[in-house]
This record gives C-alpha cells, structure tokens and sequence, in this order.
C-alpha cells in the first residue's frame, strides 16, 4: 500500500494526531477536557467526569490548584528558565535537586532532570551502558525488562517495551538491539536468562515495582529482592522504573522503600509534579557518579543533556508541589486509600462472573474483564456514568484517583465499574 | 577502574548533575541564574549578563515576560493538563495544532506534541521507519545524518549525531545500528552514500537547515534542494530538524520556507515557546499520515505517545508566545538583525588573527577561533566582559541573541567576542 493508493476514505480530523490512537475509533467521539478541580474534570460538551485514572497516573495532587499556578507565574516573572550546561545552571533547579535528594530512594545520590519519564528512561539507560564502558567491561550492554513492561516510548523506552505491540513496526525485534525480556512473575526465569545471556553481556535490568500499563501488576512477595540478589550476585544494575510509582501512589514516597529495595538508578516522572509542569529525572546512586566527580582532566563526561534539563519553572512548581505533598500529608493518605480500594475490589471478581480477577498494589487498581468482554466498551460505559477508568493490557481496567480524593468516591468509583462491567456483560 | 578503586579524590558537589560537563572543571564556578529580563540574565553572585545565546538557541522573545507568565497562570488554573490519548485530548492542545497548522512548513499536516527537541526526533525517527514497515518495504530502515549533526540525545538522536562523541561510549557504534553518516557539505557525498547504501535500505536523511552545536553551518548553495532531489529520486524521506530554526530564527517562520525545501517531516521545539514550557512536536507530511487516517477497522496504530504530549499549559503558553511573535513583528525583525549581526561579523577574520572564520545564517552567527586559542577560555572572558556566548565543535563562539535585542546590542557583543579572542590570544 502507498500513500497514493489508500483503499478507504482518509479522514480529515483536527491537527493534532491523538497519542496510542487507532484514529477512525476515535474521531467524531473525542473527550476533550477545557477544565478541572480537585478530582473531576469536565468536557467541551458539558460532562463533569471523575478523574478515576488520575490523567495518565499523574494528577495526584488533583486539578486546577492555585498553589501550583501561583508557582508557575511567580518564578516566569522571575525567570522561566536557565539551562543547566556546562558553567550554567539556574537556582531553581538546583533547590529542587537537593530538595529530591533529601527525599532520595537512592542514598546520597546525583540527580539528572529532564522533561519526563520517557526521558528518564533513555537517559537511565544509556547511563548504564556508558558505566559498564567506562569500567572496561565492554560487553555489558544488555538490558533485561519484564513481560508488560512499559518505560516510555523515546527509542530506548521503545527497545525494552515489554508490551509488543510498542516495539514493533519498526523493522527489527528493537531499536536498540542488546535487550531481552523475561516473564512477568518469575526471578527463576531472570536466573535462568541471565545465565543463558551471560552476566558479562548484561549492563542492567529494569523494572516497574508495580507493572502500570502492562495491567496493574504488584510484584508477587520476594520477587523484586530475588531480581536485586540476582543484580548483585552477577555484578548487574539495577533500574528502578519509579515514574507511576514514585512520590506517594505507594503509600511511601518511593516503592523501593515499600518493598525494601536498593537500586542502582531510579526513574521518576508524573509525580514529582502532579503533571503541573513535565518534568522527570534520574536519582543516579555514588557507584555510578562517582566515576564522573573525580577532581582529574582525564575523568570522562557523560556526554547528555537537554535543553530543558532543569527547567526552572518546572522545578518552581515541583517545589511546591513536594510542600502540598507534606502539608497535606497525602503519602500517609494514600495508605489508608489503598486499604479503601482493596476493601471495595474485595470479591469483586467472585461475585461478578464479567470480572476475572482484581489486583491492588498501592492506590493502584486493576480490574481484568473476563474473555471476550471488550474493555474500551466497558471504559465508554463508565463515562457515561461519569466515570474515567483506561483499558489497559489484558482487558484490564485501570483505577488510579487523584490523592486528595475522598473515601466516598473511591467507593462509588468501583460501584460505577461494577455497574459498567455487568451493564457491558448483559449488553 | 571500577568505583571502589577510582583514583584522585570524589568532588563531592551539589546534587544537580550538570549536563554535557567535565564536572570536575565545572564545579566550585558555576553561574547560577536566578533572574532574566528581556536579554539579560543575572547570576547569584550580581552579575548581570547580556544572553547572547538566547540559552540554548530558545529564549527568542526574552526572559521574564510577564504576558507568559499570566498565560501559564490562567491556564493552571482552569485546568493544568490533560493527556491526549486515544479518546481524550484537551482544548488547549488542540487548538494550538490548529494554529501551528496554519503556519506549517508542511502543507495539511498533522501535529504530533512532546515535550522538546529530542522528543521530536526520536518520534521523527521512528515514525521514518514506520512509515516503511506500513509500506511493506522493509529493509528501509536506515537513517543518514550529516557529520556535525545534533538531533537530540534520547537514544534515537545520539545514534544518528554526527558529533562523534555524543554517539559514543556506549558500546556500539550507533544505539539504533542502522544509522549512516555523511560528510559536512557535500551532496555528492549524500547521493554516493545513497547509491552504495541502496535507496532500498535507507529510510530518511535528516538534517538541520542551519547546523547549531555543529558550529552554526549554514547551508552552501543548492545544498538542502540536492539533498531533496535525491530524496525524491530515490523514494527517501526528508526530515528537517527546524529545533533550533523554527518560528523566526532565520527571519521566516520556518527555514524550510528560507530555503525552499519542502520536508515530509519536521521537527521544532524552542521557539515554539521560547522555552517558557519544555514544548516540541513534528509536523507530519499527508503522505505519512494518511494511512493511519484512513476509515477501515484495519487501519493502522502508531504506537506511540507521551504523558505530556499536548500539555495544556505548555499550549497555552506556546498560543500566547504566538501572539507576541505576530504582535512585535519579530520575525521581520530577524532579518534585520540578520544584517547587523553580518554588518559587524564582516572582515572579522581578515582583521584579527585569532579568528579562523565567521558564518552567519539567519540570525545565527559562528565565530571559529585559530587553531591554539581555547574557546572556553574566550567564552570565560566573555563573562567577565558581561556576554554569554558558548562554545561549539571546533573552537566556534555561539552568537543567538533573542529577536528583541538591539542593533547596539549585537553591536556591543561583537565588540565583546572581538576584545575577548584579543585578550585570549595575547594571554
């Protein structure tokens, strides 16, 4: 087929190519979102929905804060931003990333900003291929990922997709060839492959603690400290990918705390501001670093960055953001949240034949459908109810609110999605 | 060397890991920017600094703006974001594609929105070598750059840079393999690459109009149109990477139009929001979008996306920065600056030995020092004169003021790098 010779209509449609997008299903039935407050939002056609995804697992302060907006507009008449190359740097964000370190999952760590997690992603990446390199351990560039895994779509976050379908069509098995996937629950199989791929060829494996769009999937008990043993036993690093986890959705502020792990590096993102400002980053542990910081001519530069690394009045707003964090003590809400959803997702599966498994891991939900109900149906539904949930990998449905929403909500949000799921099955 | 066993001593320093740094010459002597107005910048310590690089090449219309701020502000607080896949999108984002699309190099495009310049490019990139897969044809996954080239660092942009040393240290010779370089200024060059690579194998040749951290190249005569020529010849799309070109640099809106060619794909990002909000995105040409447009359950998905792709505020602010570029008339205004900035470059090098060469395109200058002379040592003397100018491949001096500079300014800058090659070269 060429582009002169398309079978069907072309649709003309609005400027702007919908993301993840099968385009003729979406067209014509867009949900376009002009405002927000606290956990709803509402749509140029008058709809007033509750946010049940949190956008893309990121508004979890809520929408339309004035804290945040003041944040913004106080550091742009100041200085919207000043890069970080070289000599320069701006004030802000350097007050951000002692303000992170402080915070770190990582102990006395470096820290690398930039504009998401994406971004975090292929720099994390690369910077460990460039760690093996510059120890002389030539062959260790393999990146190890699991089964659902998602890290971004940059071309490194693409090479390591763990769902398929974002790593292909592109005419090769992945862009950055030297990965390798392993299942989604089983440390023997990461044994097994590191084995078989050799330690000497692998620079790091990397992994979501909570899977997000693979599904919603926590680790099963003792697999991320059997991925780290495997790590250390066989001199690996360890890639936290912390960009739906990190700043509260766990119920701390990183879920390497939770789940007692000690990574090497740690991706962040959506959470650092709520999504206010794009902004994501590296927390980058001394092993790593250090090698850079030697007082020496002949000490190597990584050789990265970008325009907006530091973005001032991105760091302004995380500022801010990390105080609303605090003040209104949303990391120890979100603990008690998780036992909410976990009490409301409780049976849920025995009792609703359409429901074939439920799965909770901070105030993160996951609701698989049974075979042959379609999930998009089900997520339409729930708009209709006044609902926001996501189809994710597997039929599964997605349940991620705001952290300031209430108790109430959380329950009538899974007694929309129970209504939907049966309204679909009786369809 | 391994980290327990490094030798000198660990600089231990602040958290922020400055980018593209030797961090050991950097550190103990950063300036640190906490103020801007129009263009000039201050540092913590007093000084105040005429920005002659516009930043990195991005804040055309000046630091401090309160029109942007109050932009940002309104925008925050009606609603900050929301994403914009599959279903959902927001007002914003929206109608900024519709504006951009009004002033698109690429006639009836489509708009894809991220957050920066190397978002663009790796997204340019592999929507290059989808493009093919789509068509069935392959094996036309290779992507050809020009030596010299910055496209970014995701992991895309470093395999295709033409500074060698962004590409390095990673293991491999490109991250993504199948990339190809091309000599500076040759477009035989391009058309024997083409032959010997097999037109069969090659997916795009991108390159920036005006090469930047290559050392501000502007193109030789009937270059761009020959490498479009043997684009077209051989069915190979055109990517032209307008990042640092883009809304005005060059005294049109786009350097595309400058310099009649007429692109598939084009990345922008810094003045589309003079770095205000970490913004970019692509347009993409009809012969690429159509088929993933066309009315049919089997069309196509690109699969790809970003949290922040059409991030609401980042639009607002872009909307916004639009209006001033119409309201001041700055794009005209580039023009004029263009023949200042030449007017005070002219006879530069016959005049001081210390200056190889001096190239001007747009409102872009660079200045190649001898060979000897450092050109951060130059650029240290700048500082101490007042100036921020930056050093780029090949011992060049950056001159990329923002557009609402004075004639006396540039004036005054020139004289500066002049005064400080002097100094520099009698040291």
């Amino acid at each position: 087929m060429t582009s002169n010779d398309i079978p069907g209509a072309v649709i003309a449609g609005p400027a702007l190519w919908p993301a993840q997008a099968h385009v003729p299903s979406v067209l014509g039935r867009q949900l376009v979102i002009d405002r927000g407050e606290g956990s709803f939002v509402h749509t140029t056609d008058g709809r007033r929905l509750y946010d049940g995804t949190a956008g893309l697992w990121h508004a979890n302060v809520g929408h339309g804060r004035p804290e945040l907006a003041q944040a913004a507009y106080d550091q742009m008449m100041r200085l919207e931003t000043y890069h970080t190359f070289a000599r320069f740097s701006n004030d802000r964000a350097m007050e951000l990333a002692e303000r992170l370190a402080g915070i770190s999952p990582v102990p006395d760590p470096k820290i690398i900003l930039n504009s998401g997690g994406s971004d975090a992603i292929d720099v994390a990446c690369k910077l460990a291929r460039r760690h093996w390199q510059r120890e002389g351990r030539e062959g260790k560039k393999t990146i190890i990922s699991r089964e659902f895994a998602y890290h971004g779509l940059h071309a490194f976050g693409t090479s390591i997709a763990g769902l398929d379908f974002n790593r292909e069509g592109y005419g090769s098995a992945s862009l950055v060839p030297e990965t390798v996937r392993v299942p989604l629950h089983d440390a023997d199989a990461v044994a097994r492959t590191v084995a078989e791929v050799g330690a000497e060829n692998i620079a790091a494996i990397i992994t979501e603690p909570i899977q997000g769009t693979g599904g919603v999937n926590p680790p099963e008990d003792g697999y991320l400290e059997a991925v780290q043993r495997i790590c250390r036993e066989n001199d690996i690093l360890l890639i936290l990918d912390e960009v739906i986890t990190g700043f509260g959705r766990v119920g701390s502020m990183f879920a390497a705390e939770r789940y007692g792990v000690s990574p090497d590096l740690v991706t962040f993102a959506k959470g650092v501001t709520s999504g206010y400002a794009p902004l994501g980053g590296v927390f980058v542990s001394p092993r790593i670093w250090q090698a850079f910081y030697v007082d020496s001519p002949d000490t190597p530069v990584l050789r990265h960055g970008a325009t907006y690394a530091g973005h001032a009045t991105a760091a302004a707003v995380a500022l801010r953001h990390l105080d609303i964090l605090d003040d209104e003590k949303l990391v120890p809400r979100v603990a008690e949240l998780e036992t909410v959803l976990r009490t409301q997702l409780d049976g849920l599966a025995e009792r609703v034949d359409a429901v074939a498994d439920v799965r909770v891991g901070g105030f993160l939900g996951g609701v698989t459908l049974a075979e042959g109900l379609a999930a998009d149906k089900v997520t339409d539904r729930l708009v209709d109810l006044g609902f926001i949930s996501r189809p994710l990998r597997g039929g599964t449905l997605q349940i991620s609110p705001p952290f300031i929403t209430t108790d109430d909500e959380v329950v009538a949000f899974v007694a929309a999605i129970e209504q939907a799921v049966v309204d679909e099955a009786n369809r």
